[in-house]
């Protein structure tokens, strides 16, 4: 792309030097692409939750779909999707956490500071954000519930994690 | 909910006594909201890609926004405003990776076979498979460096993650 540069900082070069690190000793080439446990996840994407080691989960084991508040979106019904009608899996969780950026502020605010900033009218962008924990998480495992395209027979838990803690408390 | 019996698997009480163990010997208490490496990543959710172990980040550390192919959707670029805007980041990373179940069906098969096994037409969802693993990822960052809504100025990079070796190969 014209007049675009490749990207070159430090903590890139820091990355990529782990990575060798870890291919260096990589020993999971023999994984297939459905999860092992049948299990997909949608959790937020806050750098504090490391989900697959909050709940021992190894390499191969789990979908593990993150986004900003853990929302099932209907980016997240998609991956659901695939994840369940071609890969597999039977089992589904949400999770939420303690502490989360998303009770921090009102949509409108956000829609105002970026159209203030842009000079393009960010009103009709949804964020997500909400004022509710636990109801934020009972309105996520009813979205999975009643999607048309996600089967009614699959069993879907709804958690908070605390991130003082570490502990996943259950909602549904 | 009526008609709603709370879910009770082997897997998930398995999950829960992990959950358990790795509370009692948790120690990041402290982490703050604002990832310190100001970094967010947009990956597939595949099950054989632990992101923060192969790049080598802690807990605290990064964004991690993940869904069916590692696709810069709407939904995700919803998170990576929240990220950039509320959260600091300043770097973005698109890690796409061999082997992807994306890359073994088409939208229409699968909007088919939904529309067939409920009843209700999904020719409208948009599943959002490729066939070509490079060009995925070089328009998905693109789709970053093009919206509106995301800073022109902050360094974007796209990889294939190698889940034969455990390589990163770099391609934006």
């Amino acid at each position: 792309m014209k007049g675009i540069q490749m990207a070159d900082t430090p903590l890139l070069r820091d990355l990529l030097r782990t990575n060798t690190d870890y291919a260096e000793v990589f020993d999971r080439s023999k994984l297939v692409i459905p999860p092992a446990k049948k299990l997909a996840i949608v959790a937020c994407m806050d750098a504090r939750l490391t989900v697959e080691e909050f709940l021992g989960l190894r390499t191969g084991d789990a979908h593990i779909i993150r986004n900003a508040g853990g929302i099932v979106t209907e980016d997240a019904v998609r991956s659901l999707i695939i994840s369940h009608e071609l890969l597999g899996t039977r089992e589904f969780l949400v999770i939420n956490h303690t502490d989360c950026g998303m009770l921090t502020f009102k949509d409108k605010d956000l829609q105002d500071k970026l159209t203030k900033k842009t000079g393009v009218n960010a009103a009709k962008v949804n964020f997500h954000a909400f004022g509710d924990l636990e109801e934020n998480v009972r309105t996520q495992v009813e979205r999975i519930r009643t999607n048309p395209f996600l089967p009614k027979d699959i069993p879907v838990t709804g958690f908070v994690y605390d991130v003082r803690s570490g502990k996943l408390n259950r909602v549904t």
